[in-house]
């Protein structure tokens, strides 16, 4: 186990009817919030009109930034911060999924800071300061009710960068699995894939005697997966809806990557996909993953045979490990072709035009100088671009 | 699934070395703290000189009360808190393991507190402030290190109470497994029972559809169980003292009960044995949960045969539910015997002449008003006196 840091500081409040008490949840924070949400989903749930109801009711101040679009875009950041110091913003509402947190997380700290907030994603520069964000999510998946990082797409030069500090932990989230009831079936797709790549970026790891964490990514996942198909086949049903809410916030709260080096090439080179085709990240991880692990799992076979055994199921009993890992993989592409995912590029419309482009930018290899993707397999421009052919 | 909170804000600092840099982890908190710990052994292994040298050359002050003692008393808190008042302390760091945590935070709220800090542990009023509290951890065992909880014994009284607050939460926690390697055999078991009885307190319980922590418990069990016997055979394998202090801080930072009902029963119970008889909380629960295992089965069959097959390892697959159960507690039996754990009261020197005492003590029953404790199956004075005798 290497050294590590766990922190995770977010209060999660979870269950049945919790987002209308959103208002006296906030009141000690902050007199004047940014409720902050995407398009018209929130407003035809009721929930908008419900959360600025309790708002009302706690007395707490707020102006509004809808807007926010999958794929979340630098300009409406921009637009947010200039809107929070106009309006001496305290706090800022998330009322949506993993974008609209994003978003929240790249106006809280660009409040604070002189030059374009884009220099955090580009340069990995630390932040002093931000404001505090809370959340009440709509979509389980991105996991950013409870991490410290946000990704945003710079539309001008369609790239899609990831940054992370520990002062943009959400400061509580508020989590009710009723509202995924209206969810439609491609974001639940989308969602359950985003929360097990998320584990899967930790798991998929060369650190030995990390025995607890890879139990917990393990437990973590097969709950998950057990729980999709009756999500998937009954919209309601809310103790399914309750294990792959909470999975999601545990897959990305920070624990169940404590010790261990992590990966993160499948994200990576995903971002890519997305920041050109704006497709959905759920839908680019479903297609990648299995092709990034049909590729590197040579590399370390003991980790897929771990993976097929306790994960997927398989029988760990034959003397081919050959068999056994390519028996998990196989289950895992199974497995999201049940929830609905795509299972090659093409199905997504992407063809082998760019793929070179991106496998390029993933890299960074086109900026200047290369900087290798991957934890458990070393990606370069050339492994990239070989896993994106695997995915066609 | 049941509603919940969910808010673990104690930042885990792990690894080897780590207690080196404890001066710069606090300075940004403190001017000015308590030193609190034990006996000897922190000055012995060399660890107090550590300490002191990390602070001074971090430039942060402190004052210093040792002589905390295994079920720690209320009398040395009431010493902490006149100290603290008087050398305006602005943060008490324990070094050392449960007891010492415990007394920490004991002093900590009773530093902001009027009356006599032993009425929070007798009536469980809730506290508004508290000084805050850091650990360098040297006992996996209590979990003391990520919760809020904090036991007491009340010498003059014989009584030992619990209490917890969120606001009893280590702001910080530092956690080198190398500080273990030189622990006593009997400490070991000890901790280990504790830290596994922690997560029986949540697993055992009414609430269904709760497959995550289920799962989480179930995970955090079985690495527990099997790096004991490593640790117990050779105190240096420090791979293994990862797994048994990451463990012990998962099991007790709130995760792995959300959600559901928790039991607290055995923990209650044995609360009374080691006020009375002052013998170690985990020999006492080694004893007691067996036994309470026995007493309850039959009032959730299925949850004891999951127990026994995902846990234990027994097959599931015979017919007689009854077979399954009795052979899981079998064998925590012989894993509690196997690390050198007393399998009866009578091995620790407790006969039968006070087991009604402790019975109505248990349950408020001798103060006026019973209340029951335990969850999965409610025990009144009466059960909890069947328990003790099957423990004899």
């Amino acid at each position: 186990m290497n050294n590590f840091e766990f922190y995770s500081p977010a209060r999660l409040v979870f269950g049945k009817g919790s987002e209308d008490n959103i208002g006296n949840l906030l009141k000690p924070y902050a007199k004047k919030i940014l409720l902050h949400y995407g398009g018209g989903s929130i407003k035809k749930s009721g929930l908008y009109d419900r959360v600025k109801a309790s708002l009302e009711a706690a007395g707490v101040a707020y102006c509004e930034l809808g807007g926010v679009v999958p794929n979340p875009r630098l300009s409406l950041a921009h637009e947010g911060i200039e809107l929070c110091r106009k309006e001496n913003v305290e706090l800022i509402l998330a009322v949506g999924g993993g974008s609209v947190i994003d978003s929240a997380k790249a106006i809280a700290m660009g409040v604070y800071y002189d030059g374009d907030v884009w220099d955090m994603y580009e340069t990995g520069k630390a932040i002093e300061k931000a404001l505090p964000v809370a959340v009440v999510l709509t979509i389980p998946a991105a996991g950013s009710e409870a991490s410290g990082d946000t990704v945003i797409t710079n539309e001008e030069k369609a790239l899609k960068y990831g940054y992370g500090s520990p002062k943009l932990r959400p400061l509580l989230s508020v989590m009710d699995p009723e509202l995924f009831f209206t969810l439609p079936k491609n974001q639940v797709a989308n969602g359950i894939t985003d929360m097990m790549s998320h584990v899967f970026e930790r798991y998929f790891t060369n650190t030995t005697e990390v025995e607890l964490t890879d139990g917990l990514c393990e437990t973590v996942l097969r709950t998950i997966m057990h729980n999709a198909p009756r999500v998937v086949e009954n919209a309601e049903d809310y103790a399914a809806w309750c294990e792959i809410g909470f999975a999601g916030t545990v897959a990305h709260n920070g624990l169940v990557g404590c010790g261990r080096a992590q990966d993160w090439g499948c994200h990576n080179m995903e971002h890519e996909l997305s920041a050109i085709y704006d497709i959905a990240h759920g839908a680019g991880l479903a297609v990648l993953t299995p092709a990034w692990m049909e590729y590197v799992w040579k590399d370390n076979v003991a980790m897929f045979v771990q993976f097929a055994v306790k994960v997927m199921g398989v029988d760990g009993s034959y003397r081919e490990p050959e068999l056994i890992v390519k028996e998990g993989i196989r289950r895992l592409r199974a497995f999201f072709a049940s929830i609905g995912q795509p299972a090659t590029l093409r199905e997504m419309g992407i063809g082998e035009d760019r793929l070179e482009e991106m496998a390029r930018k993933a890299t960074h290899e086109c900026f200047g100088q290369e900087h290798p993707i991957g934890g458990l397999k070393k990606l370069y421009w050339q492994d990239v671009l070989a896993i994106y052919k695997l995915a066609l």
